[in-house]
């Protein structure tokens, strides 16, 4: 029940880079054009296969001042980057069902340098998602479906799911440890369920870790093991609360020549390590450990962080008593 | 191939505190009585099974003024903690193959508080760790053989030494990523190895992780669905470099009641965090992932820490020119 060994290359790999995205829930997507450009000549370099650049979120529904450019995502924004993306690198970006005006915003993929478009959604709006899946794919872009808080959908909603996404035109079925609760048996477990799936229907699976019990990596290699092909990473694991997934300790795991650690080191001293400095906080916690061991959704962590709450048992107590 | 499910108790499960062991290597074994008694306390609550109190080194050999009392766990500072020890936890002490003088300073069990030894070598020591077994076997303490640096250890070695092990007294043998190489698949893989030597005589396997590559709670409870019982973890992960694996994950994760957190987090917000701020350091950082992944002593990332040192690119690539 193994793909690969440890040893060897997979060649259905693809690391996906999600800082800017993930990590813009950490300080409102308001990064400086010179890190994100050195962002990107750092992810070309060190082999990455997809830089998401944040999200394609509705401008009528939140305000543009409010966030900086990377929750929207404009066409004219990506282009100063990166030009026509001459790079091997493709570029996606993710679009929440609801959240997004996806008929008016989206380009035909010929007039935009966006490959690839991830749909999120909660699972009780997959027939939104395949209504968006649909109609990206027609405009030409990869997609992906991204199932958010999976291990809150009780019964057999999980397989239903996955069967209607098997009939779909996404390329890509992800699974998403929204609440960072699986340790790797239980994610490898899940993986397998969407692999038998996808496969059936010859679509690929992706994993999307989240730290809270300071698993995102080893959860994101087990579900590699098992067959996984799409992996998400960030810079030193940045994202919402407890972070993800970190680059540098996937793209130092995976044998293939192609991936190369050195650039993400000399992304991480002089662009990361600033920036943390600079008052921007996440990463693993016991406040984290706390909401993902009981499989809530990080919130209230996030809010004893941002309070600069040291008083941990308090906290669990009260966890415990909203259970 | 899997022993219990991830709801279910198993009844061999053993958790053993290390924090005074391991950690003290961060502090050179300088913990306030305060703190080990407070230590005693909170691991009696939580319903850890075992307490390794430090080192039983040889006098002789290290300069007792230059270390903490725990270094060399004398009776008399034991018993001024645990007095005769009423609780039902059991006491353990490590020993280093030629780095004790275990006919001279062990009591008969009889007249110790003493419970477990813990005989720690290197592959090519194991018959000197044999004779050290034999003679704790009929002192009477329970004895495990912990075998050091196996990442290293080439061609056959491994089961020759388990084979050895196999027939003599001790009663478990502990898998020790002294290197924090493992990623869940090869400690599991290697567990496996461990176990069938083991079970056919007798034995109990215990697991003893390092944090470098972050892994070290994912490889315990991994290793711990193959069957491994003796499970090592420290208070915050405390211990050399990127420290081990933390008890508050472990306890969080196991679902037998006995095991209880909230103690562990009492004593994390009145001494652990005070400790740390105190200037004591340990924790994963990217030196230690270096050197976890070239599966390296991290004698150098220690010494890059304690320099005080920012620039990880540098010393990735004095790694490489040294490898």
């Amino acid at each position: 029940m193994r793909k690969g060994n440890l040893m060897s290359v997979r060649e259905d790999v693809r690391v996906l880079d999600a800082t800017l995205r993930d990590g813009g829930l950490c300080n409102n997507f308001r990064f400086s054009e010179e890190f994100v450009r050195a962002l990107y000549k750092t992810n070309i370099k060190s082999g990455v296969d997809y830089m998401e650049f944040g999200y394609k979120a509705d401008p009528d529904l939140f305000d543009t001042k409010e966030s900086g450019p990377w929750k929207f995502c404009r066409e004219e924004d990506l282009r100063a980057i990166v030009g026509d993306n001459p790079s091997g690198m493709k570029i996606s970006v993710m679009a929440d069902v609801e959240r997004c005006n996806f008929r008016r915003d989206f380009l035909p993929k010929s007039e935009s340098v966006i490959d690839m478009v991830r749909v999120a959604c909660y699972i009780h709006q997959i027939p939104a998602a395949l209504e968006m899946i649909g109609h990206l794919h027609e405009l030409g872009y990869e997609t992906t479906c991204n199932i958010m808080a999976v291990s809150q959908a009780g019964g057999n909603r999980i397989e239903e799911a996955l069967t209607m996404l098997a009939g779909s035109a996404a390329d890509v079925i992800y699974l998403v440890d929204s609440y960072g609760v699986f340790c790797p048996e239980s994610a490898s477990d899940l993986a397998m369920i969407y692999l038998r799936a996808a496969e059936e229907a010859g679509k690929k699976v992706g994993f999307h870790a989240h730290n809270n019990q300071n698993l995102a990596f080893a959860n994101t290699i087990d579900t590699l093991s098992r067959g996984v092909s799409y992996l998400d990473a960030t810079v030193q694991g940045m994202g919402r609360g407890a972070g993800n997934c970190a680059m540098e300790l996937l793209l130092g795991f995976l044998k293939n020549p192609k991936y190369n650690l050195y650039s993400i080191l000399t992304f991480i001293e002089k662009y990361m390590i600033p920036l943390r400095k600079s008052g921007v906080m996440w990463g693993f916690d016991l406040q984290y450990m706390f909401t993902g061991q009981l499989n809530r959704h990080p919130r209230d962590a996030m809010a004893f962080t941002a309070q600069g709450r040291g008083d941990y048992c308090e906290f669990y107590k009260e966890l415990l008593d909203n259970e």
